[in-house]
């Protein structure tokens, strides 16, 4: 198990908070989703998901990856 | 067929756009719902949908009714 930390931009409400929760919890790997709306801290746990495919899933669900 | 228009607080993406739309949409005699995200500003077509019900709407989607 790991946890690896994203700084994402352009969350703008819980919605948002929802759609990148849903989009990166879809990706192979990954057991747990934490986002803090306020800083865009997304923290994702899991058993070393695929750190292209998590980013991947951020941009699909409408917002960038600033780190 | 009538058109009020509302002022909506509280609206940061298209996302709560759609929980506006979807909320109010289902009220009855309401036919149609048009929200602008930058202004607020909420246009409810129907057969003369009720106005508090429609208020009631709003703010079970989250959001404040400013005028």
């Amino acid at each position: 198990m790991s946890v690896s930390t994203y700084t994402v931009t352009g969350m703008t409400c819980g919605h948002c908070v929802s759609s990148v929760k849903e989009e990166v919890a879809e990706v192979p790997g990954v057991t747990e989703v934490d986002v803090d709306l306020a800083s865009g801290r997304v923290d994702v746990s899991g058993a070393s998901p695929d750190d292209a495919a998590i980013r991947a899933a951020i941009r699909e669900a409408g917002y960038e990856v600033a780190v």
